[in-house]
Formats: structure tokens, sequence, C-alpha cells
């Protein structure tokens, strides 16, 4: 698959993913091992009583980006785990999600993501993620 | 306060926070340094692609039993970072989330979760998590 | 394997492991799914520059109790990923490691660990870990 | 202080710390924010019963280039809590650590490292963690 190819993959499997495509998720790119990802910010959806993103939208776009970094290079992969370090208030226009490949075994891929809250296209980062993700196998 | 007071307090921070009301979020029971909660599940919303909950949801639900276990003892809380670990597909009518104070410190809280898949009213583990919650301080 | 056997065969595989053998490591108890071990405290080989026990001592009874745990019900096994939450200061005559299967499924387990400092036998809470644990494959 | 008078107060207190001490703990280079630092293998007093090097080792040493990197920002400071991903099986003459931070607040430092096994002047990746730095407060 060509990088675009894989984009317009990736793009319509979250077409079939409600929960992605409810949150109005888009590939901003892909290639093998890196992908960049955002959000829209809707903030009567989205924000916790702080007023600013609440942390489980960020959580998304962290495991997303872990997860589509680790499948551009793995195929059809599941979570197995993550750990989030929430690094500052979310405010802004879109939360974007870079995640990139820090190691492919045969069986697991290990990643991680920086997720920034951008405003007037500037960004901030507001969380750090590092994820385990195996290999999906149907039975 | 008195846990039905507490109880009564969470359950209007939740109708302030718009992703956890919109989520259906309710709180079951809350007594110091315990909290259980339950979203009801919404496949049509709520799946990814394999048709399973999305992590995201229990992701949500592993964070806020973590916090809102920490903020039964520790009033307004943040969350700093947390681990998920996803243990089973999760399908089921609600998701439960169960959190326990493992220790309360001056500064922060760490907490525990476990979290339910409960189908025809039977639980089965999906996901366990680990939180640091930081007493929240507005400047 | 019995218990006992269990307990037998694991102390020969520390007094195989430098490391481990040189920390003095020690199983209390195992059973399926659940094992205990000590660490005597050598304070002018263990502390660190405040005076308590290093973390990484720590690290190590809980990676360990963690991995055994998993091994009493999946063999032989490798850690692929853990978090450790430091929770007071240990001070003591032994550390503790307590650990147990969370969730076993086909090919990892995760666990958990308490570890604590015991003190006249006595036993704080000084340290909590949970752990993705990976079953063992010789190429 | 300049970077050379961080390095040498830097080794001052590993000269303090018997269990980094113990193991030959060297800062290879620190500047504010990161920190590079080596400890020798010696296979028999460091391995695990499959031939590597043990995991509490590169535990010790993914800790500590956290911690160091949050302390040359940050002063005295103590781990909360760190996640640590085993990547490799680590065999070779040196385990390098190189740490840095990626955030800095008003009581935390949120840090990452990448573990190294060096083996003939060459590195191959063994391990990735991530660690919340708590600011030291002696009370």
């Amino acid at each position: 698959m060509t990088n675009e190819e894989m984009k317009v993959y990736l793009q319509s499997i979250i077409a079939k993913t409600p929960f992605a495509a409810s949150l109005g998720a888009e590939v901003l790119s892909i290639s093998p091992g890196n992908v960049e990802l955002a959000v829209p910010v809707v903030p009567e959806k989205m924000n916790q009583h702080h007023g600013f993103v609440h942390g489980a939208i960020l959580g998304f776009v962290a495991d997303s980006a872990c997860a589509w970094a680790a499948g551009s290079v793995a195929g059809d992969v599941v979570t197995s785990e993550y750990k989030l370090n929430l690094l500052a208030p979310a405010v802004g226009d879109r939360i974007i999600g870079v995640g990139s490949v820090i190691k492919a075994s045969q069986r697991t891929v290990v990643a991680k993501a920086e997720v920034y809250a951008e405003k007037f296209g500037e960004r901030k980062l507001v969380a750090f993620a590092v994820a385990t993700i195996a290999r999906f196998e149907s039975k």
C-alpha cells in the first residue's frame, strides 16, 4: 500500500468505528511507523467540569495514534495496554495526535504518542502516551 | 458529607461534565476511598470495528473510577497519569468501574480500578487501571 | 507440580539468576496465581542518598512478584512491561513482594504486586505495580 | 551550575548512593533537561537465567535517566512512578540510559528514557521508560 492508500483505508476503518467517527477523527498523514490524526474540539460535547477537553478524548487520541502507527507496520491490531501522562490543560480548536513506532516485534509493537492542543494553528503539548499493541488474531 | 450526599454531589458534577453526561455515566455507590460507576452500552455509538466496546470508553470508566475514588478522600482532583490494561473484549449492557484508593498522600492519591462488562447482570473483568491523581489547585 | 515443588523449583531458578541471588531473594510462598517473596535489606548496599531503600530494589521485588505469579500459571515467562508507583519511603528489615495474577490469556499474563517494607514484623505498603508478562518462547 | 559542575555534582550523589555506586553507574553527559549515563555489564552479577542483563538493571538505568534528567531542571527529586517497556534482550558491554524531560511543571517533571545495550560501541534499543518525578520536599 502507498501512504495515500493507507490513509484512505484507515479513514474507512474510522468510518466503521462509531466512537471514532462520532468524534470526527481524521487522519492527517500516515507512513510506515508514523501517523498524525486530528479531532476537532466541540467544547459542549468534550469538556470536563474545569472547562478543559476531557482526558478521555486525549486518551482516545493517544491510544489511536499509537494503535494506528502500529497498524501501519503490523496490519490489524488491538491495544494491550497504554500509559497516558496528562501534561497540561487542553484548550483549543483541535486535538492532534502524533504516533510513532518505538519497536516492532513479532507479536507486539510498542509505540508512543504526543498529544497536542492546537489553537489558531499553534500546538501545545498536553499529553504523552506509550502503548503496547498486539497483532490482532481472529479465531 | 455522608456517602449519600457525596453521591448526589458527584452526580451533579457529572451533569456539568458534557463528555461524562453524554455517555450516561451514573454513580452506583460511593464511600471514602471507593466508588462504583456505570455507563450503559450503546453499541452504535460506542463500538470499535471488531464489534467490541471501544477502549476509549473503558479508559473513561477506568480513569473516572480512579479519579472519583481519589476525590472521595481528597476533594477536587485532576488525573496526572494512568495506565490501562485491556484484558478481554468488552461486550455487554453496561460497563462498570470499581475504583479504590491504594494510597492517599499529601499532594497525590494513587488509585486502581477494575472495569467490567456486565451482561444480564453477570460481570466479566475487561480492564484494569492504576492512576496517579493530583489534588486540584485553582490559581 | 505441588506448591512445595513449585517453591523449590523457583528457588533453584533464583540460584541461577545472579542478580536475584546477590540480593538474597527468597520465595516465602507460591501457589497458582500467587507468590510472596522477600529481600533482606542491607542498607549499605541498597539505599539511595535520602537513606531509603533504592527504588531499583523495589522495582526488582515488584517485577519479580508479578513475573513469578505469572510463571506459576504460565511456565517460563519474560516481562514485557511494568508500571511501578512508589508510594512511601521504604525503611525496614525486609522488602516483601506479594504478586497475584489479574488475568491469564493465551500469550500474556497481567499481574499486580504490592510491595511492603517490613520492620519488626510489621508491613507498610511502599509500592504498587502492574505488569504484562509474556510466555517465553525459545527460538 | 555549568553542565560540567552538574556532572561532578551528580557523580558525587552517585558516590553516596550505595546501590548506584555498586553498579558502577557513571554520568556520561548532562545538560538542562538531558542526561546520558552508563552502567558497565558484569554478567556474573547482572544477568537473569536466560543469559540477558536482568530487567532490574534496565529499570535502574531507565529510572535514573528519567530522575537525573528531571533533577537537571528541578533540583532534588524523587520518582513518583515509572513505566518500563522491555523491548529486546539486553546483551553487551555497557547499558546506556538517555533521559530527557518531556514537561516540567511546578510540582512534577515528566521525563522519558531510552535504554540501550552497547556492544563494541554499537547501541541497540532494549527498553523505553516514562516517569513522573516529583520535586523532593524535606520535612
